[in-house]
């Protein structure tokens, strides 16, 4: 099933169950998807009873599919990621034997085509793709084996960034605030199935292209996390009930062979050139900019349709 | 005014105003705080012209007068505070030229005489006294003074602590996620006005009695933050807009005379320790220990109620 959210006037939206031609959908029997996820036993066969779907899809008028979230919490789950960020922060390797999350902004996460505001291009705007997982609610003190039957959707994110903010950030221990304003989340958030055998293991085994201003930056597959997302999940409960609706991302999706298939984040890029050339040369984004990002699913479709937004002056 | 919310099997519950004396409250016009916070210029006089209170309060029917937030941020903005904590966690001094703060989990605040579950008594269980404030909606980029007119009511907070985890996941720079879970508020939210000249500078100026398990713990003051709350706001909204409801927390309420007020914190007297004797001795909380936490306001009442808690094995 792929998920998503008309914009109706209120904060939360209306839930449709979109086609399996993406090109049109239906009402779902729950007015939110907050709602479904809460009571995702009733709301699941209730979803899939649907088999009509009469009204035509207009993508632009999708919210995010979960336009706000009691919680977000973004891991770190890419190693050849965390190597490149380490180069371009000159920070010295994190030594933990734990997966990396912080906690994130959860009041709004942009729609797929909204313009998104930053007060100044000096901070360093970048965008993050990342998968991450929505998930009903997980009891405190779970295993990763009991956190994988808690993950009911998979939704694709651009975690934006201000690198100028994080390193300074970092450096107190206390993470980020300045440095990691509000996520954007692609228009269909989707049931495992969707993605077929491209969902092993707790990860997401598709590749994510992002296109930066039209020319294509990276296509890295979501394979490679150190930790699967029932891993990150059972970490974050570790000491505390997470609530429904609760959004755990996948941090920054990278692989090894980057020189090959380039990167989801200009950072990252910038980690190499400071590797490859002694110091970086690509600059961050420019009021105007433009990113796509379209994880490619089975059959060559993307899952979770189109994010593209351009950056502008708040 | 003084606001709380009665549970009614709702998350959000239901939202009251409390007679002057503190036993009467009247329903409120509008359902949750939430709301009321969302439009504080329609809520604010209506809540005002109330004057009859009919019926009779039992505090141990309240939630938290905002049962959960869409954001939780919490400051650090008492020197004498992270003095001692560097000496607890054996870190440097943190280098910054702005407020301390971090993103912490807001899906659920415990009500004032709830049970506070947690995993396991090795984790370093501690209290953290705090004074918060709620705003309403805040533009990316105010000034600080433009802050402080966003700041509606003000709240007392035990912002609980895990502290064997805080260490490790400081030095991650990711800030907290296992080492802060959900965090107690005191029964009663408040406007500004009810703390007299409490409320000075954008700071809660009264004391903050702490007694852990009915033996007074600390004393502490909370003028001398080094940010005031307007500051602490504007600081959030640098590069977001902070939904109407978000919730900003002092930090451990602290003073640098705290050999003779004491401290709102265990880990704060163990740093004390450490300086005067060479090693902590006091320890962390058992399971079956209460804390107390009364704020002294003006006339020896305290403003917000009282917030007292037993922990238990989650």
């Amino acid at each position: 099933m792929r998920l998503a959210t008309l914009r109706d006037g209120t904060a939360d939206g209306r839930l449709i169950l979109v086609s399996p031609d993406g090109g049109h959908y239906a009402f779902a029997p729950v007015a939110t998807l907050q709602q479904a996820v809460e009571d995702w036993a009733s709301a699941a066969p209730a979803l899939r009873a649907i088999s009509d779907f009469p009204a035509k899809l207009d993508v632009t008028q999708l919210a995010a599919p979960l336009p706000r979230a009691w919680q977000w919490l973004d891991g770190s789950a890419y190693e050849s990621h965390g190597d490149l960020m380490q180069k371009v922060f000159s920070m010295d390797p994190v030594e933990t034997d734990r997966p990396l999350m912080y906690q994130g902004v959860s009041d709004r996460f942009y729609g797929p085509y909204d313009d998104v505001k930053f007060p100044d291009e000096e901070l360093g705007i970048d965008f993050e793709g990342e998968f991450g997982v929505i998930v009903d609610a997980v009891p405190m003190g779970v295993t990763p084996q009991q956190a994988m039957e808690h993950i009911r959707l998979i939704v694709q994110i651009n975690d934006w960034s201000l690198r100028a903010l994080a390193g300074p950030e970092m450096k107190t221990g206390f993470g980020w605030i300045q440095a990691k304003p509000p996520c954007s989340m692609a228009p269909f958030a989707i049931t495992p199935d969707e993605l077929g055998d491209g969902w092993r293991n707790g990860r997401v085994c598709i590749d994510l292209l992002v296109d930066w201003n039209g020319d294509r930056f990276g296509a890295a597959n979501g394979e490679p996390m150190g930790y699967g997302f029932h891993e990150l999940a059972a970490h974050a409960a570790r000491t505390r009930d997470l609530a429904a609706g609760t959004v755990i991302g996948s941090g920054t999706v990278s692989n090894a062979n980057f020189r090959e298939v380039g990167s989801s984040c200009i950072a990252e890029r910038r980690g190499i050139e400071i590797v490859d050339e002694g110091a970086a040369r690509t600059p961050f984004m420019s009021f105007g900019d433009r990113v796509r990002m379209e994880g490619r699913g089975p059959g060559g479709r993307p899952p979770f349709g189109i994010l593209e937004q351009r950056i502008v002056k708040g």
